[in-house]
């Protein structure tokens, strides 16, 4: 398996922080990024550095973010015929039905509400690294 | 949590028993429902008793199935505003890389590879079984 870099694109630093001790504790050799705000988050999905490397990424997508929004970030994903590809899991602690909706219509994986609980979050997190990182499968040989 | 109804799609009655036993085996009063005909999936997904079920499924598809294969039904389903937002996982004995990127482009959720390995085919299915059913979030109310 070629290593899967995680970008986390998540506002708040407590959030975050929480997220990349717990990616951090199931070591696999997985790189960690993390993007704080839409446009920045937006800009590197449209740069040259990410679209070269292979796209060998699982994004963790917080909803609420400054400036650009994660259902704009999504539907920018899910829309391009290469970043398709690019497994996005919605971790948000929004429960709100239209949220929920509009993630899986415009082509979310998979949408997580964050768990309150400091342990739960903690498990969420492991839980969906194991499952995305060890089970589920990449394309290859590149995303020609 | 609704319960949500496991629908598997696969005609190779071996896998489909192992699949069966394993996702009987962790249970979370999920029913499961098995087809082994790509056109009989179909139709089924087309049924009334299908789209007025509340639609809290969760399905497991085979890519080489009689009639109608796996792409075709993928692609079905997530070309419409409605059927989007039901998972679905594809579970193949394919590695094909022109498999996998025909998967992702057509909007599936996940991809995973069967174990041919008898106690890893059951854990990974264990494991998806958890991941989909106790962490991932369904629409609640309804898919209006």
């Amino acid at each position: 398996m070629e290593t899967i870099e995680i970008l986390l694109i998540e506002d708040n630093p407590y959030e975050a922080e929480l997220a990349i001790r717990s990616l951090k504790s199931n070591n696999l050799g997985n790189r960690i990024r993390h993007i704080d705000d839409g446009a920045d988050a937006l800009d590197y999905l449209m740069s040259d550095e990410f679209l070269n490397s292979g796209l060998n990424y699982l994004i963790l997508l917080d909803l609420n973010l400054p400036r650009v929004d994660g259902l704009e970030i999504l539907r920018h994903i899910k829309r391009s015929d290469i970043l398709t590809m690019v497994p996005v899991i919605v971790l948000t602690s929004s429960k709100e039905e239209r949220d929920i909706i509009d993630s899986y219509r415009l082509g979310v994986n998979s949408y997580i509400v964050k768990p309150v609980n400091f342990d739960s979050f903690s498990k969420a997190i492991a839980d969906l690294k194991m499952y995305w990182l060890l089970l589920n499968q990449w394309p290859q040989n590149g995303r020609s």
